[in-house]
């Protein structure tokens, strides 16, 4: 029988009660064990096993205060402005005895007088600079008892609670701890996680891969999140698809770590291994959880083997391959488990409300963890939905945030208000300026710029066209755009009037750049006009519509009257001009419209064709506020514009220039 | 002439800057180096140097996106449910080849069917068990191009920004530079920190403490600060006061790290020699900052050795003595430098509006930062201030946050509203539960098992009529209290009738508790009874007005006729049974009166009067409240019961009962 039978998507509440209760048999569901460590820096961090109470009392004598004189109070009753008392510098009741701040008060003592009140006098009683060794001091106010000293215990009294057990140690805690006696402290110990990367296909990073070649990083991620969370991750080599390999390495890991993370084989595919071992090994609980992405996740139980220091079953967790999935299952799964090792509540991320920025679908019954940009356009807080991909991490590391949506939701509306657990600190939410529309690469050096003006620049590629239609829909701060209207022969204005009629905005343009074909090195089929797309054996690959590249090719169609339909490919769409070049650079296509940067990104030639104008449409409202003003600020920033005008094909001359957009149907009203 | 005259506090903007202009005239107001590190989890919390751009794409050929069988969609076109179509198992064009999840297309393939929609056929055109290796499979469904195909670049296009530069690195970006074919990552050289302690009277955390020691823990603070900033510090063995030495220490320092922690010898003292060290090897800037606490702090450069490997003048900054002044001087100067040495803009750390629960005066002309203790109360957030010593590192421990105060401002009126920056997760404010009143040892073990229910306690001992004010305020969500009304005997409720005469309240028993003297072992004045307590030779000390205990004393004073102007000591006052216990302990006084476990804690001798009731007053809105559940179902745990049971002079027997409040001036009224 196949192997795919055990792939069974249960509920995830139901595979984590599993798990839990798994655990529980076992007597792991709590903090695994106590260590002691010594109290230096490296205790950051650390969990407290238990309630500390201070062993000696902070200050553990009464210390003076200041530098400055101790007295009894008595001695200095009656001194007065103009009848001030003398003391004989002795140390002894009725005297008066030099002390540094921290230093203890003499026995008699019961007041320090601050060393800026004090007369100090010289044995024929006149004026002397030994301030600290006078013969005598003479002190115009009397003190009340205790002033200017830190009693003992002021901070913390012997026996009194210092921490809490479950506490996480941070700086001052450190303090705390030793000021009140402590050297040593009792720690939860840290769990050790075994990350176990199988898959003959496999390199590690840094191999110069060739076809067929997968890089090895989620054993990279995952303990990356293990160490992160507060435990403890031990990285195994890539283990080939070979089932005793696999086996052997599971029992070494599970024999002395605390979890097994298995990466991959955890499907049902020929060489998806994973069920197979854990049910050799012990026991398998959970193959496959309503969750996506991540659905092939493994739950099961190892057996330790005799040659382990300690007994007993250790859970193992077959971990699906895809990144996304490998990353989402160390959150959903081995997150929690850490911090009920540590004796920690689960982490209880910060969480924004927003607004959906586009109509999603979701699978019927699986929870869907949807990966969002979030950022602030005007009033309103929006989620823009990320790619959906298992496979895009990409998409991962963009995303301020994840949207869960419960099993049985099976999409919802644009304009709906959703949850999204942060990622991003919530502070920098308002720093995030939403650009949109079509895609150019000097937007990718603009936000490099602005990440150390303190702006992230988001940006959405849906075309010059989706740019102004998000505009209008105030769903981004400004929009890239470069629409050619054929009837004047004008960039944007036209589009700008339809789209966003009753919008005061901003048109400035941000570069000139050359459009033309991209073709495989040496132009092999020879393309060189657009009469030459409609050759029979020259494939195709387009710009979605909407794009202004496809606006210019269609306006340059058109023009010629040559038929789309005869364009082998026309209607093969991809969003980006680097997603163009990619299809032409690995043989998909032979040629694609785009600009040179793109051609020379991936080794290709390009075939010039014409010159754009590729704008930025800017809000009003969004132009003036502070927001915008560290990305107006770099349009005239040299080395912003050297980074640009550097790739091929960009002309910054015009960069930074207002277009004027005039007003239509108005005419100068005339008083005379 | 006297040290003294250098301390002269100047505004701390004034000083920031003066630091900042030190740092830029030697070139090191920004990132001080790059460095190459390997792309492993090590990499986490490090500092891109500049922008990462992909050097493959991901995927870096067109992958199977399902385990199943790669075609040309050519092939399949006419397959439907009734007019399936059969392919032979050939890789070429017109065939179809077995692939996984993730295996390369073929070069004559570009859609992939999922094996779930192919029914293997053997050599007889029969189903077949060999999934993977059949003669031919039958489909019954047309595919588009490119459908279960990840193409190439799919996740990351190369040449594509992966990351800008400044990005502190996560565990999903390892990834994302591992998957676009990265290996080793420039990083920002983490800021060296020197941390040296000076201070003849410092002792090493761990050392048996005598009269006079002062634990050295304000080293560890400060590196265990350094570190999770980012930085990296290197904490030195004390060096006692002695100018060369220090001298010495300081040079070598200065010659091979970034930045010198000088710490204590920064104020005005005899052996304060802080400022005349950084003259000697450089040159001071800034000698106070009017700044609380915190003022006497030493800003300059030193210049590095012959023997340094690199040149030039290294900061210094002079860390005043008192711990919180060590602390708050690393949050307010250190941090912002680390951060800017690593590129970061400054920590913008999350704010919340809270209302100032009493009173408070700050000094003029200091900025001013006070710790505060933060937690919702019904609909408001609250901020009550914290002991504002310099020496209580406690306060910085229970400190949820801190506000700051700016210069000018002289004090703020209980009820205004501050702005606190916050230490403690937003979140985690609507957990506490402010506990105010009389103080109780129960109330910390009540802490330390709340702390594991996700709730904490915070509580503030202004004696039992200072809660019932506080709870008419609406400043806690419970008050101790243990007031005894004298007219009849009975605890508490008199008072609630006249503290909170409009406000529904549960009065609920924590514990029957003796109340005694407090004396010294052995008792050597033989203080039995309350009429000892008129001698002459005993020295007294009381808890403050408004105390349960004061209250109680008072009664019993008066009942026997005792004159309380008869007691020596009689207005010294403490907030705390410890605080009593600890006065004594010490030898401030003979005798106090408080509970049997204060009195054990600092090892004294107990003498047993009375009986008395300490109950929990609880407004009926917090009592029914989620937030409280907890602590109420804590009175019947039996963990805790018998930690309580286990304290000397402690009756659990009423824990959790409810003591009726009758009302008064009602009567049932007769309806016949």
């Amino acid at each position: 029988m196949s192997e795919s039978i055990y792939l069974h998507d249960i509920p995830l509440a139901e595979a984590q009660q599993r798990l839990e209760d798994a655990l529980r048999a076992v007597e792991r569901w709590g903090i695994l064990g106590v260590e002691e460590i010594p109290l230096d820096e490296n205790a950051i961090g650390r969990v407290l096993a238990e309630a500390v109470f201070a062993r000696i009392s902070s200050p553990h004598y009464h210390a003076s205060a200041m530098d400055g004189f101790a007295v009894h109070h008595h001695a200095t009753e009656g001194a007065q402005p103009n009848t001030p008392v003398t003391l004989p510098c002795r140390s002894e009741e009725g005297g008066a005895q030099y002390v540094d701040t921290g230093d203890p008060l003499p026995e008699w003592a019961n007041a320090v007088i601050p060393i800026e009140n004090v007369e100090p006098l010289d044995d024929q009683d006149q004026p002397t600079a030994e301030l600290r060794s006078p013969r005598t001091i003479r002190i115009r106010a009397a003190v009340t008892p205790w002033s200017h000293v830190r009693p003992l215990g002021e901070d913390m009294v012997a026996t009194q609670l210092v921490l809490p057990g479950g506490h996480r140690l941070r700086p001052v805690d450190l303090g705390a701890l030793a000021g009140s006696g402590g050297s040593r402290v009792q720690v939860v110990r840290k769990p050790r996680v075994a990350v176990l990367p199988t898959g003959t296909e496999l390199v590690p990073v840094g191999t110069a891969v060739k076809r067929g070649d997968i890089i090895e990083y989620n054993s990279l991620v995952l303990a990356a999140q293990v160490n992160s969370w507060g435990g403890q991750a031990e990285r195994y080599p890539i283990t080939p698809d070979q089932f005793e390999l696999i086996c052997q390495k599971v029992q070494e890991a599970a024999d002395h770590t605390d979890l097994v993370l298995l990466n991959a084989g955890s499907s049902a595919g020929a060489e998806d291994f994973s069920a197979r071992v854990v049910e050799t090994l012990g026991r398998l609980f959970v193959h496959g959880v309503a969750v996506r992405p991540g659905h092939p996740v493994i739950l099961g139980m190892v057996r330790r083997s005799e040659q382990a220091a300690e007994g007993g079953e250790v859970p193992i967790i077959g971990v699906p391959g895809y990144p996304v999935s490998a990353a989402l299952t160390g959150e959903i799964f081995v997150a929690p488990l850490i911090a009920r090792w540590l004796g920690q509540p689960a982490a209880d991320p910060a969480v924004v409300q927003a607004t959906l920025t586009r109509k999603i679908t979701s699978p019927a019954g699986d929870v869907d963890y949807m990966r969002v940009a979030v950022g602030k356009v005007g009033p309103r807080m929006l989620a823009a939905p990320l790619s959906r991909g298992s496979g895009v991490i990409s998409s991962l590391v963009k995303a301020d945030g994840i949207a869960i949506l419960p099993a049985g939701m099976q999409g919802l509306p644009a304009g709906a208000t959703i949850e999204v657990r942060l990622y991003t600190p919530a502070a920098d939410l308002e720093k995030t300026i939403f650009a949109i529309g079509s895609h150019d690469i000097s937007l990718d050096l603009m936000a490099q710029f602005l990440a150390q003006r303190s702006r992230r620049l988001s940006s959405a590629n849906v075309g010059s066209q989706g740019g102004l239609v998000a505009l209008r829909r105030q769903e981004a701060h400004l929009a890239g755009s470069h629409l050619l209207d054929p009837e004047t022969g004008e960039y944007n204005i036209a589009y700008i009037r339809q789209y966003l009629p009753n919008t005061a905005v901003r048109l400035i343009t941000l570069v000139n750049r050359q459009q033309g074909f991209m073709v495989r090195r040496g132009n092999p089929l020879r393309i060189l006009s657009l009469e030459d797309l409609a050759r029979a054996e020259v494939a195709f690959i387009n710009r979605q519509r909407g794009a202004g590249t496809r606006v210019l090719l269609d306006y340059e169609l058109g023009k010629k009257l040559i038929d789309p339909a005869s364009i082998s490919g026309y209607n093969q769409e991809e969003f980006t001009h680097l997603a163009v070049a990619a299809a032409i650079a690995s043989g998909r296509a032979d040629c694609g419209m785009g600009i040179a940067a793109a051609a020379q990104a991936l080794e290709l030639d390009f075939v010039p064709l014409l010159e754009e104008r590729y704008d930025l449409v800017i809000p009003l409202e969004h132009y003036e506020s502070g927001l915008l003003q560290p990305l107006l600020e770099l349009l005239f920033d040299g080395k912003y514009q050297q980074a640009v005008a550097a790739m091929p094909g960009y002309d910054i001359r015009p960069m930074g220039t207002e277009v004027i957009i005039p007003v239509l149907g108005e005419l100068p009203t005339d008083q005379s």
